[in-house]
């Protein structure tokens, strides 16, 4: 099958250099130089010490026909890659973002691709333009976004390596919810204070802190079982207790961070349902300020 | 009579130049460029649209006797002043720092000196080397630090202008901790948000959070009164509403915050009663985030 994966992010990088094991793989890059270094070199993935190279094509510029199309990039870029999908003959689009604020721009997206939404469990971190380590062995969890059909979506994703499961789900939208709350509960806070994902468990007052923001998420979102999903966030800051958040790792390095797609959905949300989200609107706003100090813009 | 003045920033230069109307003032600046310009040019002052100019001697090296020494660093300096205070004669000493972690330092100084502490009610702000702006015009409540003779103090300080009113006190301990809990209120949130101080009451979600650090202040101080000091905030917030906190300016300005006089000071009588305080444990460790990114060495 011929599979097309837009982005050449760390999630770009590990689709393509898994599934190039079955099928024809194009990467569509937004720099040149990306695509010349993975035509030349090809993608070299490590994971459990273990380095192994796939060959894939790459390009810039997103064209032709695929069986699926896969889009990694960050929210803040998916508004640009939307308009040029727009220009493509029909077909299906899988939709990795994280955060839920791509929901509401698909939903206004006036389409006729078929459009599927997937959650990535996995971990990784991109090395360089052609390098990714595959840090966390997890699987991604995928579903129709309206009513498509998922038939052949299932058949072709069957075919995937053993530590690249693409598991099908009609509840994709709690799966992405219970990401989000994750989300929120680690990634700004470790950002603002600079510290691991293990410290929001072990400083009582920093825990606390994440405890109100869960209760603002929890209530946002609508979720029952608030015990069951606290525990699940203390259980994933206890797993991964060593590692910087990737909002962390986006401040250390200068980089946008995916506020927007994470908090700002949840401020929207709260304020269509009038709640007030105090900790959250000053996660947002704070997070905002460190990302102008960082790129020098501020003021 | 003759008053030293340690310190060229706003309060340093404020003092200067209304105390040189009654007395013989000297200034000692950290640069030596400040002093130069002093003794050249004189103070200039601006208070309600008029503009006046004061003579003043300055110098870099504290030296000599006087009758009255007011220490106008800001905390994070006190220490090298009293390090050069403790060569010095005995005399008396007034230290108008913000915050209350001087009072810790001050408790642990073996010296002779008198000590006296004051409480800087004006608003001031440094527009050169030899000009400051007078943008409140408030008093100066001082008093005894331990149990020093103010019989001579309170005549000495009878002998200043209208707008620059020395007010002896009993109660200065009660005064500093009014003024250390409106300060925890409005610097860090104003700094860490980027707003003026009016925003903190007009945004429902930062009032919320205002209302956090408040609460937690006023248990670490054991303050009563509790309406009528959350009263008195946000009357200082409408008061203030378009003025950008010092912390604020600071932090714009990429200089060291007073984070230590006033979190710090408060965190450390936190962890003495073993009493929680996260929001507060949180500002300072993000203030501090902030702080290094501003200075660039952070990481």
């Amino acid at each position: 099958m011929n599979i097309g994966i837009i982005g050449g992010g760390a999630i770009g990088l590990l689709c393509a250099s898994y599934l190039s094991q079955h099928h024809n793989v194009t990467v569509f890059t937004k720099r040149n130089e990306q695509a010349e270094e993975i035509n030349t070199t090809g993608i070299k993935r490590t994971v459990k010490g273990e380095t192994c190279r796939a060959a894939a094509h790459a390009q810039t510029g997103i064209t032709g026909i695929f069986d699926l199309l896969i889009v990694t990039v960050k929210y803040h870029h998916l508004q640009e890659v939307l308009d040029e999908l727009s220009t493509l003959p029909r077909q299906r689009i899988l939709f990795l973002q994280n955060g839920m604020a791509h929901l509401l721009d698909l939903e206004n997206w006036k389409t006729a691709h078929s459009l599927y939404i997937g959650v990535v469990e996995h971990g990784a971190m991109k090395v360089s333009d052609h390098a990714v380590d595959h840090t966390g062995i997890g699987v991604i969890k995928w579903g129709a976004f309206h009513h498509e059909d998922t038939a052949d979506m299932r058949k072709l994703l069957k075919e995937v390596p053993a530590d690249f499961q693409m598991i099908y789900t009609d509840e994709w939208q709690k799966v992405l919810e219970e990401k989000l709350l994750v989300n929120v509960c680690i990634n700004p806070l470790t950002a603002l204070l600079h510290v691991k994902n293990g410290e929001l468990i072990t400083n009582p007052s920093y825990e606390y802190m994440m405890k109100c923001a869960c209760e603002e998420a929890l209530s946002i979102l609508g979720l029952p079982e608030k015990e069951r999903l606290w525990s699940h966030i203390v259980s994933i800051c206890q797993k991964t207790a060593a590692n910087q958040s990737s909002m962390l790792q986006d401040i250390v390095k200068g980089r946008q961070t995916e506020r927007k797609a994470i908090v700002g959905y949840l401020l929207k949300k709260a304020q269509a349902q009038e709640i007030l989200a105090p900790h959250l609107t000053f996660f947002n706003r704070s997070l905002e300020v460190l990302e102008k100090k960082q790129t020098k813009s501020f003021e």
